[in-house]
Formats: structure tokens, C-alpha cells, sequence
């Protein structure tokens, strides 16, 4: 069975003046509407609203909107949609983007038709970061500087080719989350998390987890085709460490073991440190293939990098069904 | 600008009670009308008819015909014609393949779509060689067992991101076939054959090289969204020792100095040697990043293969004009 897991996503920052919690739910339910997608449960505390969509997952915050959607979804109307419900100067930052896809020809638009759109309704900046003909993220960001607080970084680990346990676990039809949850330990990746989490039919595992306001998400698309697996999660001032970051990512390395991945990594400027170190990750048995920093004009450096296994196999071709 | 310089190619072998080469112009012109493409020029001896096409090429041997398109040609459709004017029985053997694009999402028909055309004509497989998040080839074959000449050989080398001189000289616009050929080379990759070249507005440029029953040919699209270059030939019992195809392998690189390659090879079985050893071009500066070798049902062993700097490069971010 064909399924795009690759996503997108867009992140919105709204001023102090707003408050994201208050909305109606007809405005969130309308943004997952747009997207052409369904909310499935909803865990919430003081901090956070975390919806698990039939496509990935929304989060709410006070002052900021998170939303990421895989398949064939629209992300980008549900974007135009937030906008809708803001007036345009409440908006502090805008970042939209898709990670180059499984199937791009099953997609109704491209990046390059997205932003045409956003940048109608908030002034932007379109990237490609990395190599057009390897793995590579296209971004699209507000053009203005946004003075961000300094433990705002978020971490994505965006991952390709499950295997060992992971790759028999999800591949394995009609698993309970319960199971799922006891044979890889998907939800003691960042411990003492609230946890929701869904394994959709026949294949295919989502989860969502907020502590205060901090929050992680997983979603894996185990399927041969289009192996996928995506971990995001933000950081603050307990976690953010090279050591902490370093430990999160062997975690999540250790349950999925992909044959490669990308680390997206956003670190806010500030006055006196325009540009951040990149994350160097040391871990082993992964290559570096290809490194990309940038300092955006919103506020932000951006890294983004992709990481593979160095052993060349001689493998098989995959045979189609025709 | 954007334009796909990937390719779909499709080689047909047919029996010896078929002549190719005494079909009417008519024929080919209607292969070509079916691709959606255009004649640009024609060269020819005794064994070959080399076809220059608005999108790459048209070869036509005896007893086969190959024919190469790129941008957004519907090559399956004129594979299907070909099948028209021929009887079922005299089709010995068939291949069809596509690369992985850079712009999937602007072709009118993907891989799987055309495979189930192709197979409501003449009985075949379809594989993926390559992982379907890397660099990979789509390849249908049918599925007959065919009894080659051991010397029937095809090399193709597809290039990915040019380098130094040919960067710069492809990228200029206006430039001449005279000042192309000088300032690369590229006509004396394979010494003393006719060449008939096209220097495409504003850039853009393609070769077809005939000697006899042997040919080469070349297609640069150097744009810096997608640059891309192919170099095909086939191999002879004079030119396919290994220390031969190295040579071959290593004029072509020199020439346009790739960040990554991939080599398809594509060798004869034969009754005692079912299965061939791979080609392992010594190719310093480059890592061989998967191989994956296949003995395929209808007589020929392929090799696919991915090459590629290994030394990281921190890159900038590609701004898109919005």
C-alpha cells in the first residue's frame, strides 16, 4: 500500500495580545477541516491542547499554533485558514515546510505553488535546503525579525528505513498502541510524558506527549514503499543541553534504527549571538552526507542535516506488483 | 527555470525477420509525434539512424530501436506505437525505464501508471533498484527469456550537480555547439565518430555520436535547480574490457565533473555465465554509495549503482524566487 509519510508542517507565533487557548473549537476543528483531515482524541493541560489527527497532529499554546499533516493532505489551506482568524500585524512568526517527498506526483500541490499562496497573505522567504537531487527541506518563513526567547528551539528527527525490531513491530497488522507501546518503548522516549497515541488499521502508529508545555510527537508510516518515521519535540532550558539533545537522539535512534535521517534543528538569535553552533551529533555507525546552516531574517538559524549509514549493501531490487 | 533533464528510455529488440531500418520515416516520425516530442536532426551509416530529438534521442539498429526522452515526454506512448507496428511474436525483447525525477509531480504519468500500459502489451516485470528514498531506477522488462549476443552491452552514466568548467560553460548562455565542443571536449569522449550536436536556447545542449553499429550519446541540462547529464553507449567486443570502460567511465567524469553518478550496466547472460561479475570502477573522489545487481528473466544482468563525493560540504541554503 502506497502512503506518503513525509509531512508538513507550519508553525505559527501570534502576540502577546492573543490568546491561541481561547479560541473556539470550531477554529481548530476548522483549520483540521482545511487540511482534509479528522481529529481522532485530544489530551490538554494548563499549557497545551495536543490533537491527534487521522494525519498527524496539532498543538496548541498560548501564543503559538503547530500543525503537521503527512498523506495527501492540504496543510497550506489550513495555514490561510489561521490567518483568517488573526488580524495580520497579531502575527510574531510564520514557518511552513515540506519535507521532500515519497510520491510528490500524488500531491495536489508543490512547495513552490504553496508559497506563492502564503506569500500573498504574509510576506516570506522560500528556501531549499539541501541538494535538489538528495534528501532536502524546503522551507518558507516570515520575512520579519522575530526577538524569540532563548531556550525556543525546537528538534525533528525525520527518519527512512526502519529496521530491526521496529521495521517487524510496526510492519505487523491489527497491533494494539498498548502492545506497540511495551515492544519498543515508544513512550518512554522522553519519560513522564502524558501520552496519547493511536495504531491505525492495517499499519501505521501516531503519538502525541505534553508535559506542561513541552511536548513530543511520533508518527510512523512503516510501510516498505515509503519507510518514515518522524520524531519532533521542543526544547527549553532543562533540555537543551548538547548532552540532553544528544540523549534524546540516541533514544530515538535506538527504537527506530533508520538507515538514515535528517536532523531539523531551530535555535533562536539573540542580540549578542547571531549565529548558533550547528548540533553536532556524535553518533555512530550514521555518516554526515550533508550539513546546510542558515541565519533567517525571522530570528532563527536553521539546521538542517541529513545522516546515513556508512556499509554499503549489495541489495535486491523491489519487485512491483503490476 | 525549471526543466527535467531526468529520462525514460525504452530499448526494443525485435527478430531477424524485421528490418528497422526499412521502416518508413513515417514510422519514426510517429513514435516521436507519441512522445510529444520533435526531429531536430539526423545523421546515419550503413548499421545506424541517429536521431537528434527537441528531448534527447532516437537510435535505430537492424533489428532494434532505443529511444531516450526527457522533460515531460509520454515515452510509454510511443513505446506502445512502436508495439503497433509490430506482430506480438516479433518482439524478442523489451526494457523500459525510468530515473527517479526532480519534478515527479509535473509528469502526466508515474512509473506504476505506465508499467500497467506496458503490460497490457507485451507480458513483463517492474522493479525499483535503489532505495525509494535515495537515488533509485525504475526498470520493466519483459519477461522472455532472450539469447543476447555476449558482446550486447550498454553502459549509462547519469550525473547529478556539475562542476569546475563544464558548470560554467553549460551555464552560458548563447554559447554555440563550435565553442561547446572546444571547451569541454565533449565530442572526443569516444575518438573518431560523426557527431551531430544542439546547442539548446538559452542553455541546454545534446550529442549523438554514431560509428558504425556503435553509439554515444549526451544530454546536459545544466540548470542549477536540476542539473543533470547523461552519457550512454554501448559496449562492443572492442571496447568492454574493463580497463576500457574505466577509461570511458573516467573521460565522461572529467568532462563534467558530477557531484554524484549513477552507472546502469546492462550485460548479457549467457548459457554457461548466468549471472556476471559487477562493474567496480576505481573512481577516486568518489564513494559508492548502493549497488544493487539483478539477473533479470529476459537474459541480461543489470547493474545499478550510485557514486558520490564523500567529502561534506556546509552549503547555503537555494532561495527561491517567490
Amino acid at each position: 500500500m502506497i502512503f506518503e509519510g513525509s509531512e508538513k508542517k507550519f508553525e505559527l507565533t501570534v502576540r502577546d495580545d492573543v490568546n491561541l487557548l481561547d479560541w473556539p473549537e470550531s477554529h481548530y476543528a476548522g483549520l483540521v477541516r482545511a487540511a482534509n483531515t479528522q481529529i481522532l482524541s485530544k489530551i490538554e493541560n494548563r499549557h497545551t491542547k495536543a490533537y491527534l489527527l487521522s494525519e498527524s497532529s496539532l498543538f496548541v499554546w498560548r501564543n503559538r499554533l503547530t500543525m503537521i499533516t503527512c498523506g495527501t493532505t492540504t496543510l497550506v489551506d489550513a495555514a490561510l485558514r489561521a490567518f483568517d482568524f488573526l488580524k495580520p500585524e497579531q502575527v510574531e512568526a510564520f514557518f511552513y515546510q515540506r519535507k521532500n517527498e515519497y510520491f510528490p506526483q500524488l500531491q495536489s500541490t508543490d512547495f513552490i505553488n504553496d508559497t506563492k499562496k502564503l506569500n500573498a497573505r504574509i510576506k516570506g522567504k522560500g528556501f531549499r535546503l539541501g541538494r535538489p537531487d538528495e534528501h532536502h527541506l524546503f522551507l518558507f518563513h516570515s520575512d520579519q525579525f522575530y526577538n524569540a526567547q532563548h531556550d525556543d528551539k525546537t528538534l525533528e528527527v525525520l527518519m527512512y528505513g526502519l529496521q530491526g525490531k521496529a521495521r517487524s513491530v510496526f510492519n505487523t497488522t491489527g497491533l494494539d498502541t498498548k502492545t506497540i507501546r511495551l515492544e519498543t518503548g515508544v513512550d518512554q522516549i522522553v519519560p513522564g510524558f502524558q501520552v496519547d497515541d493511536f495504531a491505525f488499521s492495517p499499519i501505521g502508529y501516531s503519538l502525541n506527549a505534553i508535559q506542561d508545555d513541552r511536548f513530543y510527537t511520533i508518527h510512523v508510516t512503516p510501510q516498505d514503499e515509503s519507510p518514515y518515521v518522524s520524531f519532533e519535540t521542543n526544547l527549553t532550558e532543562q533540555n537543551s543541553s548538547p548532552e540532553l539533545i544528544q540523549k534524546t537522539l540516541q533514544s530515538v535512534l535506538a527504537v527506530f534504527q533508520p538507515q538514515s535521517f535528517d536532523i531539523i534543528y531551530f535555535d533562536p538569535q539573540t542580540p549578542d549571538r547571531r549565529s548558533s553552533a550547528a548540533l553536532s551529533p556524535a553518533v555512530s555507525d550514521y555518516d554526515l552526507r550533508s550539513e546546510i546552516l542558515e541565519s533567517l531574517s525571522c530570528g532563527y538559524d536553521i539546521q538542517y542535516s541529513h545522516h546515513s549509514q556508512g556499509n554499503v549493501k549489495r541489495t535486491r531490487a523491489h519487485k512491483f506488483k503490476i
